[in-house]
């Protein structure tokens, strides 16, 4: 096992990454050792792994919160629904949540603990690559809205995120794949050396050697944990996490998050966002190629052609990173040097949307 | 005007008290300086007071979203109504939310401002002399769940308090009556001496006297101000404020929210704590008797007798104020002098729930 610290003063927490952390039974009982626990997870997870947290919690009061398993259920109803169970099992403060399973269930689960009598506790046990190196670790709680993704949340710290790398060997192969897309995002925002032992490695990340594995998520928590750290509330250098996210929540927004996984469209937004930079002279070609060869052998489609680009760029402007008016992007002067700007050629953008949508 | 700051770090703000705020178009235009504006007020308040917004914010893009009134529409399904209006507009995180109306408008206001994508600028007007005292300031946000009062919410501070005492006009005086409960609980809370001047102006203030109302908002704003500085998110001093809001928020559960208002529920509350620290023996007999004669001469009802006892229990027991499973009540060592306890004798809280419920 391996932990590191997401330096956040006095809601500091650590992150425990390591293969069968769930199966160890008395460690995790001290993880988890409030009064009142609520596990919350989903249809398709509850029956893999909530026993393994009952067994840590043998003898004490626990109770489960299971959802519909997918994105169309991070909704208000949902949170609503959680908050019943709370109630009913008269949860106080004190008490805390566990969220069991991938992205939805940790955002659901976070923001439910972030508003229910104005903030509770949650220990955060991404069960998919995707959760365990971005969704779990920062904070960001919330759920979607009919005009757009995580349009309703909260900033809200989780005490602790136990990733056990064993549970991603039940992961569909294809999640497996998008959750790479994430790990490749911390190469090419701020380490150019990870990015190397990414294409170095991409056969047993793909093979889930155990070692690649634990690696990979240290490393990419590490990277999230640092930048959140210096910005937890997103004032400045955190949006540098969402590279390639406003070309990818595009894709989904317009796709109706029906046909594309969040990491894939990320992926696609990665490369888009590389496109971008390279029309605008920042970047070298070589290394966008290089980038579109690595996320290829990832699995991972690298274009959207079937979305219409004048739909994609609707959809862009109501992102969060529009500020006063001002659509900016997360950019690249190469390889693992990500920055913010909004000042770039507008017949850049037309070209990059030219070249990745339809 | 006067005006006081809640000392709170980079989310300091202040509070502006006085007559005739709205009417100086001028100064409210730099308060409400934003790009774009919305004002969420309901079906009672707009008539009366948007216009004044509107003319301060000449030429400028500026929304109205209109509520049904009352208590029974601080719900999710309200605070989505509020997204989808803001996502309408296109909103970002720059621009402002101003809340215009009562407590009710500004919980849900305050509350969609911390959600919407994550945190959003918000503005109080409060227009009831109860959110001027007391649900403008301080952060606490948030709507009702059919399992209790509040019980989905967030801690979100505003830019500014706009407390123009002139709006107490249009009030009903029985809304007036309830929120001088919470002018009182000021007293009772740290400051004898403004218990003190209250009995000397209750005729000045049901009577509408500016110079009287200018001085009690800003005497329990500054009081209020001054404790949750000490204690934002509620880990200590700031529980001082639910005095009498445990009995109070059990009148209210128990009566379905129909028939007392917030503060008659508080009013009577706030002499059941009386009582219980008299049963305790730290309060002597006679305090309780001027403060049930203070309550009297304001108008505000000092019993409850139709809400069974046993019912009121169950409905504590349920209350925010419950940490680790201990019933904790703010009681008085006499007026001027609260503190937080969960160390009484049983048979005073009964004697209490027996003198003062059916």
């Amino acid at each position: 096992m391996t932990a590191l610290l997401v330096e956040l003063g006095e809601r500091s927490y650590p992150i425990h990454i390591g293969a069968g952390l769930l199966e160890d039974s008395a460690w995790l009982a001290g993880v988890l050792s409030a009064r009142k626990v609520a596990v919350v997870s989903n249809t398709t997870v509850a029956p893999l792994y909530a026993a393994a947290v009952h067994k840590a919690r043998a003898g004490r009061e626990t109770h489960d919160i299971v959802l519909p398993d997918g994105e169309a259920h991070k909704t208000l109803a949902t949170l609503s629904h959680i908050i019943d169970a709370l109630v009913e099992h008269r949860f106080g403060r004190d008490d805390l949540l566990v969220a069991l399973g991938g992205g939805v269930v940790g955002d659901l689960t976070g923001f439910a603990a972030a508003c229910y009598q104005r903030g509770m506790g949650f220990v955060q046990i991404p069960t998919t690559l995707l959760a365990q190196v971005d969704s779990s670790v920062g904070g960001k709680t919330g759920v979607n809205h009919p005009g757009g993704k995580n349009l309703i949340g909260a900033f809200h710290q989780p005490q602790a995120v136990v990733a056990d790398i064993s549970t991603l060997r039940t992961l569909p192969p294809r999640e497996l794949r998008a959750g790479l897309a994430e790990v490749v995002k911390y190469g090419l925002i701020c380490d150019a050396e990870f990015f190397d032992w990414i294409e170095a490695h991409a056969e047993p990340l793909l093979a889930l050697d155990a070692a690649a594995l634990t690696h990979a998520v240290h490393r990419s928590c590490a990277i999230k944990a640092a930048i959140v750290a210096r910005d937890e509330r997103e004032q400045g250098d955190r949006a540098l996490l969402n590279l390639g996210h406003t070309f990818g929540h595009a894709i989904e927004t317009v796709t109706g998050y029906s046909t594309w996984l969040h990491g894939e469209a990320v992926a696609a937004g990665l490369l888009m966002a590389a496109t971008l930079s390279a029309e605008a002279g920042w970047m070298p070609e070589a290394q966008v190629a290089r980038l579109s060869t690595l996320l290829r052998r990832l699995g991972l489609r690298t274009d959207a052609a079937e979305v219409p680009a004048a739909q994609a760029r609707a959809a862009m402007s109501l992102d969060k990173k529009v500020r006063a008016g001002q659509l900016r992007f997360v950019l690249m002067r190469g390889i693992g040097a990500a920055f913010v700007t909004a000042d770039y050629p507008a017949a850049a953008l037309e070209n990059t949307l030219r070249r990745h949508f339809g």
